[in-house]
């Protein structure tokens, strides 16, 4: 068997339907890599004892010919803030008392039932606050940080140690360590995919979403992933506009790019990357039309409000109990700070939200889709909590979801896919927001990318 | 003519329709009515000067044979926090500093729409933050309050000083007044009737609402009133389960009592005005069931988090500005105390009121209604901040909304309708509550009982 860690699910499908290849033996050799460089990347926060048995069902069902999809057979890594039946969950917290129900999550619960192999557990920021996942390490350089806070799914994926892997996204978690380990990573629109079983970290901001290390791949999950669940009220009110709109060629395509919040204090080499992007899909018959939106000078202030509130309504009951005590301390500093937002700043915060959706709405009448940087830098050092961009320091929260947030804020389906290297040989994301409920049209203009840019298929040097 | 002041609306538009009645001369006569009572009842703001002129196109239409619907000439109260393009709005604060545009609000619009002739604006009490509404009187007894925050409302339509009248709801403010002035109330589902041009209190709470003389009134004025409005997108929510439902007789009625919360420090004779309506509905073939809803219990925490918080963000620009320091005290303690509600104790009331709503939806699949009293206690004494009842001190405030608030934050469709008197020969008021959007079996239910009950044209002794 050739080696299958750098296949795509859809390569990984065809050749498990071909014969080509065998469910049960990719699963061993995953598990045998996942063995040998998780000591190095700490991705995996626990494996499966249940893989093996999953993959032998797989292998069965192909060789009676009665495989259930896409998906049949293909390891999967799962971020350790979804429920799962057969692993705890930790949401990556130590501390004491805190604990969760051994069931499947709704996400979780399609994959298996569309024959994907959970291979384990990926670690979390805790609590999915924040952007560094400690102590996962970056594949691209083990001295950096993968991003967060779906960082170990990331550095997973990104490491060849799964083929595709579930992350969550509330301020731009899936898209940040997708990012920063040079993998894509999609949040799909707000009620797309059902969020039950997935420990909630802000109810109104919190999307999940698959990494995966293709565009291709991200769209047969998202297939698989998206749709009602009466367990989730969002998907209910969202099923009706869930059709995943229509990819369109590149020469009907205008693309938004807005100078304002997206473009200031970005690192040269990703800024350099980012209009080659633009250039690219200009050169190919796309429009180009550049808007500005003045009120997303403040949605930092709208964000923290909604978030750190959501945050620590959902914790405080550990918050009176005194776990949040335990928790690592800039979690418990966010979690802590949290109770002294006041209500009428929460609410002006859902005002300003509703004025931002509208004034998006506004521009997506204009344009099909946006393109901008995902992060204005690439993976930072270990340890280190400010960055220097454009000549000013801001720390590294800060700076990691500037260009993520205002697409949870707005509920609008946002892709992130490499975008080349930087001068060190680092990974540069490029960021594709749509119209909501317009994946399709996301998706086909990343893949469009993806596929003239041969940089896609770089390994990290593991 | 004979006396205009105690007819319905229907009576009145049916008359002027045939001839019987002349639009002209019946508000002139509502005019010099009010010139001579509003002194001692405080009840008006101010008078539309071209109220006059309304009346006479109306007068017209009639002679041409084209008045414009059972609402065409009928003389209307509009409760001062709604804006009217031809008189200032004041909310009832005197606070300097703040004004509002000269524009009809929806409803008023729709009402004029109509050929109601709008005979002037009603006192509320400040910012619709309150029940006592000074200085209305209440008719009934000139040393006692009206109710609010429609106050003056419900005191201009009991004392025959307009045929109909517009209030607005956040925790009972439409059917409060309703019940201590001895006439109906409605408040329509959430999202039933525009709010676009209504000075804001509580944006998810508020209901605008008619105060009637009749209930077949209420549903003369529903019908004209409700509807979507682009400028108020609960509407636009709720514009496709807007039907109004159907009316069920009695017999095909099961009328559900909750003990719990309802019948809980009421007064006797209060009490006994409801029970015996109670058994008016059973002997005339309805059934009755008894439900209970601990959740009830928990109410008033979670109103007063979203209404403090609501009214403070809304007045934050007046309060960072010290307008507000120029309020009632007892309105300026409140939007001050809405700065104190912690945004996580916000979102927990959200989530506590999801799970009230679920539990009433519950409830709503064992029965068509709920009655309960509109109020534990009738109109008190001007001046007094307390009440016993049962045995117990309560706020005036806390004991008046009790038993209303509970379908502010579930959105329920709820009327007060008059029901007896006490042993001093005030109102008492019935509420029905039903399920959203299903006015009409309200209404049904509402005017059975009222048809059967005489003392329901009783006066007020002016």
């Amino acid at each position: 068997m050739s080696e299958p860690f750098y296949l795509s699910v859809a390569t990984l499908g065809a050749a498990f339907r071909s014969g080509a290849l065998d469910p049960l033996a990719v699963t061993k050799a995953f598990l045998e890599r996942i063995a040998q460089l998780n000591p190095t990347l700490k991705c995996y926060k626990a494996i499966a004892e249940g893989a093996v048995a999953a993959a032998e069902a797989s292998r069965t069902r192909h060789r009676s010919g009665t495989p259930l999809g896409p998906l049949d057979g293909v390891p999967v890594a799962v971020k350790d803030n979804y429920f799962t039946h057969d692993l705890p969950t930790t949401a990556g917290t130590t501390a004491p008392g805190i604990s969760f129900p051994m069931v499947d999550s709704t996400p979780v619960e399609r994959l298996r039932a569309a024959g994907a192999v959970i291979l384990g557990k990926t670690v979390t920021h805790e609590f999915a606050w924040g952007t560094v996942t400690p102590p996962v390490a970056n594949p691209w350089d083990t001295g950096r940080v993968p991003g967060g806070s779906s960082g170990g799914s990331a550095s997973a994926l990104a490491a060849g140690l799964c083929a595709a892997a579930l992350g969550s996204d509330t301020g731009g978690s899936v898209r940040i360590p997708a990012s920063l380990c040079g993998v894509v990573g999609l949040k799909a629109t707000f009620g797309a995919i059902s969020r039950h079983g997935i420990v909630p970290h802000s109810w109104s901001l919190d999307h999940p979403g698959p990494l995966t290390r293709t565009v291709e791949d991200a769209a047969l999950m998202f297939d698989v992933l998206a749709g009602p669940d009466e367990r989730d009220p969002a998907t209910l009110l969202a099923a009706d506009a869930l059709d995943g709109g229509t990819a369109k060629s590149l020469a009907e395509l205008t693309i938004g790019v807005c100078r304002r919040h997206f473009f200031d204090h970005v690192e040269p080499d990703v800024l350099g990357a980012v209009e080659a992007a633009i250039q690219f899909y200009q050169a190919r018959g796309a429009r180009v039309r550049e808007f500005d939106l003045p009120l997303l000078d403040y949605g930092l202030g709208a964000i923290f409000a909604i978030e750190l509130a959501s945050s620590t309504a959902y914790h405080d009951v550990s918050l009176r109990a005194g776990e949040v005590a335990s928790f690592t301390s800039d979690v418990r500093d966010l979690v802590e700070m949290g109770r002294l937002v006041a209500a009428p700043d929460y609410l002006k915060a859902e005002q300003y939200r509703t004025a931002l959706i509208e004034g998006f709405r506004a521009v997506m009448e204009e344009v099909d889709l946006i393109v901008t940087p995902t992060e204005p830098l690439v993976a930072w050092p270990i340890g280190e909590w400010t960055a220097r961009i454009g000549g000013e320091d801001e720390s590294v929260l800060a700076a990691s979801w500037r260009l993520t947030y205002p697409f949870n804020l707005t509920g609008m389906p946002a892709i992130s896919l490499p975008c080349g290297f930087d001068r060190d040989g680092l990974p540069i994301g490029l960021q594709i927001a749509g119209r909501p409920f317009e994946e399709a049209c996301v998706l086909g203009a990343a893949a469009a990318y993806e596929s003239a840019h041969p940089w896609t298929g770089r390994r990290p040097p593991l």
